[in-house]
């Protein structure tokens, strides 16, 4: 009898094992990046993915088929495990947009990182089997788009660099800003001399002629991406360089200098950036705030088309390329997204899809051909509108209600997205002017949104099964 | 004939390259380390120094002998050969200061260096020998006085932290602010529940607190000091860790996680600092703004001392001691310095010089025994004020003129330096009231200055020799 029941314990000791055992394989691990160019709603996307996986419910998300179906059990925010990293800053941004009056959380300057377990009930198959809760460990990413740019450097060298850039920076519309840096550089670069003063001082006027692309124009495409976010390497040796500015001159002491700084950006910033923090990423969510780039030119919308095409190449890894081998990266799923789709009438939404399908579309077939499941969404992190229709002249047309940054609320009739890029004609005669709006008052968790629970179906739906 | 030149020509190359050889030895390098607690004036006073050594004179430095005795060459500022540190702004302070309203350039918030090339004739010995010009390499590190609070930590543990920053918590001055935190932290650890979030709000909270301790009661000894400036490391999950506010409790599991952050803050930020920038410093300059305790109040006058007790731990290597198989410190000049006594009248600085003596005599004792060549000096890094003398009630008394921040040009009398520290007493009856100067209008290199001529004789007179 003793010894039956210590066999029995030891069964049962057994068969507790092996389940413990077959379910931590069975515990998924799941890395999201999330960027955007600046200004794309980055900080938003995630404080509202959070609260949706934090606070959502059937009702909230039906269109997230975990919880959709009653499977999910809840999530919680645990610390995440790198120390020297920043937490993204979940409950103090949600806090920020309940305040009053409610704000946007600050704009990411850097990478962070935040943890989330999430527990459901498996649906089918060997994890349904046990019938037992699983936990998926989810870390979210957040890092500027703009360091992502940057990893096209890696394929080109100084002098092929230089020579695009140079193209670039001849051309409207950089060229009527670039002028005076482009007359003193060229000046310089012919000389050849090497003037670590002058070096330095060029490579600063060109972090703020950058600047100056993204603000005063409009622009995306700017490299490189740190000279815009670049936290404590400002004012770095590393950071002291710009594209060459004159044909020819490559035997100088400042070509050498300049393509010598060149390589060490490469190896010491781009490469420690994406080994660090690229390498294990399983998804990625590239945000992308086309109302912005319509609002402001054809040139400005044909500058994020630039970007975005560089941006996508970093997910184009064919097996033999360079990026392949540095980082082996194993990311089998893309969404790019158009944020801020509340600032639209809902029959608007279609068009402003089928716009970011021409934006993103000329490395869309490359990326499919790699074979990484590439998603196209628009959405709102945290909806800031009301739609509705209205009288304008006599006719009845959908129309918005919301809050201005001032506070005041307002019925707007945005108007239309055209469903493909208009020729430039259009923003001599009319342009667009979509409006932006302050987050509501009253706001609570969890958070109004436009097809977040989409969002969540593409990025997490099949780990959730 | 062919042979004989030949012979002579390997003779002279054979010379040549000896001469070399040894002058490649002779040439030295120097890392001057310049800290000091915030609003100490390490800005400024690195400018001057950068300024005085590229623009000096002879009548304007007539106290450094290199100078006086006509053997400076001159000194130029080449790259700083750290790619990923920032290069300290020497031209751009000195552009605001230069500016119109001229403008303190901006505080330090992390490190930064500035090389320069410092080029003389030697004065004799081996040396002057060759009669040949020798470069003298400068490195100048600037770097937040804060964090050379924390090298401390190294030889604690987070048992005994937690203790000595309770009893001073618990204590006044800090025990007016610290009432609310002290209250949720110790029922916190009492709990002692592992609580992710709540150890981060406690943190977070408790860095405020130190600011407060800072900002509010004019406190110096604020450990760690990181939580003061963490730069990229804001959020990060080695800064979630606060004292422990109990007795007892060793033995939960908060206990266990708090002391676990601790240890890695110990050996991810501390020994990382030291390890990467502390180990190879030469020579270490020590700001003191003794005024500005002064002005405050008795407390924030011992608090001071306090912490410069604890700085001055650093350089105390014991044989034995465990910064010392750390490090291998070689640090074998400090200079103590009070700035600003440019907003005292001459006949005060004596005053101020014992003082800081006062202040430093703690660790003077231990520091001299190490071997460490300890120097006190007083000095302007920019002279802000004319001295002179004026009426008073009657009596002809020191004044000075300058500059308010407002631009009002005035005429002061300042006052007295108690050459001790005084009584409680004399706070409640009267207290100090030094003043703060703008710098002054139409400054131009060499900057003018209270005995940077000396300043530099003490941390670099042997070395240009």
């Amino acid at each position: 009898m003793g010894i039956a029941m210590h066999g029995s314990d030891t069964l049962k000791q057994l068969a507790r094992t092996a389940t413990d055992t077959l379910k931590r394989g069975l515990n998924q691990h799941v890395r999201l990046a999330v960027t955007g160019l600046s200004q794309a709603g980055k900080t938003a996307f995630i404080t509202s993915l959070t609260d949706q996986l934090l606070h959502g419910s059937p009702r909230h998300l039906p269109f997230f088929p975990v919880q959709a179906e009653g499977r999910f059990l809840g999530a919680r925010e645990v610390p995440q495990p790198h120390p020297l990293l920043p937490r993204f800053r979940y409950r103090e941004n949600l806090a920020s947009l309940k305040a009053e009056p409610p704000q946007w959380g600050p704009s990411t300057a850097g990478i962070s990182e935040l943890r989330l377990h999430l527990k459901y009930k498996p649906d089918s198959g060997l994890r349904g089997f046990f019938g037992e809760p699983v936990t998926l460990v989810l870390d979210i990413v957040d890092y500027p788009g703009e360091w992502l740019l940057d990893l096209a450097l890696l394929e080109t060298d100084y002098a092929s660099w230089s020579a695009q850039q140079r193209q670039l920076l001849s051309q409207a519309p950089r060229a009527a800003l670039a002028g005076n840096w482009c007359v003193d550089a060229e000046l310089f670069c012919q000389q050849g001399a090497l003037d670590a003063v002058q070096t330095e001082q060029l490579a600063e006027r060109y972090a703020g002629l950058l600047s100056d692309f993204r603000q005063q124009l409009g622009l995306y495409y700017l490299q490189p991406g740190r000279f815009l976010l670049p936290g404590e390497l400002k004012g770095a040796p590393v950071l002291a360089f710009f594209p060459w500015l004159t044909e020819g001159g490559e035997d100088t002491a400042l070509f050498k200098h300049l393509e010598k700084v060149f390589e060490q950006y490469k190896s010491e910033v781009v490469k420690r950036f994406y080994k660090n923090h690229f390498a294990n990423i399983d998804r990625q969510v590239v945000l992308v705030d086309t109302l912005a780039a319509l609002n402001h030119s054809r040139a400005a919308f044909l500058d994020l088309q630039l970007a975005l095409t560089d941006i996508l190449k970093s997910f184009q890894y064919g097996k033999s390329s360079l990026l392949s081998r540095l980082f082996s990266p194993q990311v089998d799923k893309v969404l790019f997204a158009a944020t801020q789709a509340d600032r639209l009438t809902p029959d608007q939404r279609p068009a402003l899809s089928s716009l970011l399908s021409e934006l993103i579309s000329p490395a869309l077939e490359p990326m499919r051909y790699a074979g990484i499941d590439v998603g196209v969404e628009t959405l709102a992190a945290v909806c800031t509108t009301q739609a509705g229709s209205g009288q304008l002249d006599g006719e009845n047309l959908p129309c918005l209600k919301g809050r201005l940054d001032d506070g005041r609320q307002v019925t707007l009739f945005p108007g239309d997205v055209p469903s493909s890029l208009p020729p430039s004609t259009f923003w001599q005669q009319q342009g667009f002017a979509f409006p932006a709006f302050a987050p509501p008052l009253g706001l609570n968790s969890p958070l109004p949104h436009l097809r977040m629970d989409k969002t969540l179906a593409f990025v997490l739906g099949d780990k959730l099964k």
